[in-house]
C-alpha cells in the first residue's frame, strides 16, 4: 500500500493509537515536536484541503479539539496546544493523506519546542499514548454528565 | 473595549476584511508572516479550545478551508497553507480571542516564510485584501453552481 496511513488505518502498519472510531484514527506521530504530538488522520483516503470534505475538515478539529483538552488535562500537564493542518507540500506537508497536528505545549518550553522539531524524538511512547487515552476517556465521560 | 478582536467586529479598530457573516469574520493579519495571512475570528468572545463550543471550532476551521482554498485560486497563487489554532499562552497565542490562522505558502518560500516571521509586513495590504476577497466570491459562486 502507498500510502502510510492507509496502511496504519488497514492495519498494517504500527501505530500507537490514541482515539478510532468508524471514520477516524487519532495515533502519536512517530517524530514528535513534542510529548504527546498526536495526528488526527480521517480514515477515508484525500490529500489535503483542496479535496477534503468540509464537513471531514470539521470533524477533524473537533477531535483535534477534544485531544487538546486531553492533553490538558492529562498526565502530559499541557498548558496549551498548537493546532495545524499543513494543505500542500508548499506548507511542509509531507504524507500526501490530510491530517491535523495536535502538540501539546508547555509554560516556557519554547527551547524545548524548538530542540523538539530537531529532534523529533519521544522516549516512552507506550507511557505518553497511555496518558492521552486516559485523559480522553475521562474528558468524554465528564461531558456525558 | 479590551478585546481587540472584539473591538474589530464592533467595528471600533480597522481591519481589512476578507469575509464577514453574522458570526464570523476573517481579516488580515497585522503582521503576516505572508502576503495574505488571514486570521478567522467568531465575534462571540471565546478564549481558547478549552471555552469555545465545538460547533464553533468546526465552522471556524472549514471558513479557513475555503479562505486556503480561495488563496490558492487568487492572484496570490498560493501553491499551499498552513492552518493554525494557537491554544494558549504556551502555544504563541498572544490575543486572547480565540482566532483560525491561514497562512498562505507558495513552493519553495521556505526562505521567505521564515523572514517573513522575523518582519511580518505586507508593503500592499489593500490590493492584497482585494485579491483574496475576489477568490473566495468566486469559489463560492462556484459552488453554487
Amino acid at each position: 500500500m502507498s500510502c502510510v496511513f492507509c496502511a496504519v488505518v488497514a492495519g498494517e502498519a504500527p501505530a500507537i493509537k490514541i482515539y478510532e472510531d468508524e471514520d477516524y484514527l487519532a495515533i502519536l506521530d512517530i517524530r514528535p515536536f513534542t510529548r504527546g504530538h498526536t495526528l488526527v488522520i480521517p480514515k477515508r483516503h484525500t490529500v489535503d484541503l483542496t479535496d477534503t470534505p468540509p464537513d471531514t475538515v470539521a470533524a477533524m478539529t473537533v477531535l483535534g479539539q477534544r485531544i487538546a483538552k486531553a492533553a490538558r488535562a492529562s498526565g502530559l500537564h499541557a498548558d496549551g496546544n498548537n493546532i495545524a493542518i499543513n494543505d500542500g507540500r508548499a506548507a511542509f506537508q509531507t504524507v500526501f493523506h490530510i491530517h491535523l497536528h495536535v502538540v501539546p505545549r508547555r509554560d516556557g518550553d519554547k527551547l524545548s519546542f524548538a530542540k523538539g522539531m530537531l529532534v523529533r524524538r519521544d522516549s516512552d511512547r507506550e507511557e505518553t499514548g497511555r496518558l492521552l487515552r486516559e485523559a480522553l476517556a475521562q474528558i468524554d465521560t465528564a461531558e456525558l454528565d
